[in-house]
């Protein structure tokens, strides 16, 4: 998607040195635009754990790239050194996020493709360089398809409402920041955009780390979206008052039986929709679903992060980016980063096969070779 | 209640000057305790606009001290003068506000008490002080009692667990500082403190204002009352897991009906409590009660405030209190004050009378006298 009217992606090869990953350190937005320089699996596991780049198709595509570095720089001295310093450095990887299944998605993908070609330690290489690639552009590729099956969504609602604004509410960022391009739960609002269909994003600020408030908004504006930032508390009076449309989010990790772990706070904006009759799609590529769980309330690992992210928030101050402390210095926090969504309140999963109900029974009709 | 040992209420009379009302100004909580002289009308109106002073007990209270104030300085050329006076300064406090209904009753109660007082202008201005000091002191009792009904509550929940700490989540503040002491959802949990009982608070932030953060973290700890500080986000996952024994809240208004005003946010919680099997319950002086209105989400007037409250925050950077940008520059944002929670939501209320079913016939058999 575009930034200051220049088409990027959130990731990609250096153009000029492909020993190089280049990443939009997202810490920054939405007050400075920082290109970061990859070089190492270190400095790729440390931009997923401090979240440099965050979202479930970006860390899975960072992961892909993390293990194409891990390759370039694993010792040559056999095949045997070469492969286990890569098991290592995709350990190390899989471990920076315990919710977003495709970061071990796609460094079991990348392993399994490297350790299934042929040939020296070089062959080995180029493979991980040309999965990195895959996994990146199918990435795209499976946003922008679900995306024109969320329209149809949007351009139904809109054709009830004779052509007035729909409102869309989302929570956190699922859009083409979290993902390699368009993103998740934006896709469809940017495929309604580019269609002509009239769209208002009512946005979640999305504490602690207020992912709504400085991606989500950030990206609407820079591709000319109408939009609206909301504290997390507002959804629900917005549904009593019919001003909410359709929920679209995006997740982390969706199970094959439809419960979806996403951003904490997700759980209780499907509770205000389901009380107010609103339809709660979650938008996901399939690279996104869990195949082995069952009970996302019980299965899904929920992280926990550091109580300073709740403590303190970072904004701009007199030009400068800053953190402020927002509680009592003494006052305990918790940071309980993900939560579960139960399968009963979600009308719809968005994939880039189709729609299908949040069951076992509707994901399955749209990946049979699941079965 | 207590602040470094010394007990305060949120409002009182200069001790040396009865010409002067003193409050906490509650802006620079937590991170500075700031005493604020208000001497006029206007002062006591920007302080409930601007809320130095906030909840719904407090700016009952102030407006009652406010129309002190302006007994004091209405012209005392003729009763008809002082009279007018009071009725226009009256209507310029009711304006600061639109959702808190102590406002309304504390103005409507000083200037039937001034109006029905015979003798002159002094008496009339003896009765306002009185009146005030009242109404202060009988916000103190009613929520000192309401504290002793609500404790039986976490009481019995504290012999389930076999005196495990008991788990209580608030929202916003409906803490001493929102009242002239006790507080209205803290009340029971200073009893149960006071009494012994182990309790803990989870004490949502509540944005976009933090009066969970700033005000509800920083009063339990100067009590000593074990809390944990979480986003606005967090409750429904605690709640799934067995982490909540029961949601307490304020109100700014509540009708007799059962529907609960309360801080925007308040009705995400309730649905979460109600999904999870969790009581719920609201509690309040009667002083908060609405006796005209029916249907809360249709009735109750929800106060929308300037969107730079959500793109900015406040907090400390470098010893200083500053504001700090969130959001885009240019992102708009909206900024609904307040939310309703419908009865059926609603395990129960808490009043200084006991506690009642949040409907018709339960608050009618507390206050028969409303039939």
């Amino acid at each position: 998607m575009n930034v200051d009217g220049k088409h990027y992606r959130t990731i990609w090869l250096k153009e000029d040195d492909a020993n190089i990953v280049q990443i939009i350190d997202q810490r920054h937005l939405p007050h400075q635009f920082v290109i970061e320089d990859l070089i190492t699996v270190n400095e790729v596991a440390a931009a997923i754990k401090e979240m440099h780049v965050r979202g479930a198709g970006l860390i899975g595509a960072t992961a892909g790239f993390g293990m194409y570095l891990a390759a370039l720089h694993a010792p040559q001295t056999s095949t045997e050194a070469f492969m286990a310093a890569l098991a290592a450095d995709g350990d190390k990887l899989i471990a920076t996020r315990p919710t977003a299944v495709n970061l071990e998605w796609a460094v079991k993908r990348q392993t399994a493709a490297i350790a299934a070609v042929g040939g020296d330690i070089w062959v080995r290489i180029q493979t991980a360089l040309e999965v990195a690639q895959t996994i990146a552009d199918e990435d795209a590729e499976f946003c922008r398809r679900l995306g024109e099956h969320g329209r149809a969504i949007i351009e139904e609602i809109s054709r009830g409402k004779g052509g007035e604004p729909v409102n869309v509410l989302t929570h956190c960022n699922a859009g083409w920041l979290a993902f390699v391009d368009y993103g998740s739960a934006t896709a469809p609002v940017y495929a309604a955009h580019e269609h002509g269909i009239a769209v208002h994003v009512w946005v979640d600020e999305t504490r602690p780390r207020n992912q709504g408030a400085r991606l989500t908004a950030w990206e609407l504006g820079q591709h000319g979206v109408p939009h609206t930032v909301i504290a997390d508390n507002v959804g629900g009076h917005l549904m009593q008052h019919g001003l909410v449309d359709v929920v679209i989010t995006g997740t982390d990790r969706t199970l094959y039986t439809g419960d979806v772990g996403n951003k904490i706070g997700t759980y209780l904006k499907a509770l205000a929709a389901k009380d107010n009759d609103i339809p709660f799609y979650v938008a996901l590529p399939s690279s996104t679903f869990d195949w082995e769980n069952r009970d996302g309330v019980k299965e899904i690992p929920i992280e926990q992060r550091d109580a300073t992210e709740v403590k303190y928030i970072q904004g701009l101050h007199g030009g400068e980016i800053v953190k402020v402390l927002l509680t009592p210095e003494e006052s305990p926090a918790a940071n309980y980063a993900f939560d579960v969504t139960p399968a009963r309140l979600v009308t719809g999963l968005i994939t880039e096969r189709g729609i299908c109900d949040a069951s076992e029974e509707g994901v399955l009709s749209l990946y049979p070779e699941k079965q």
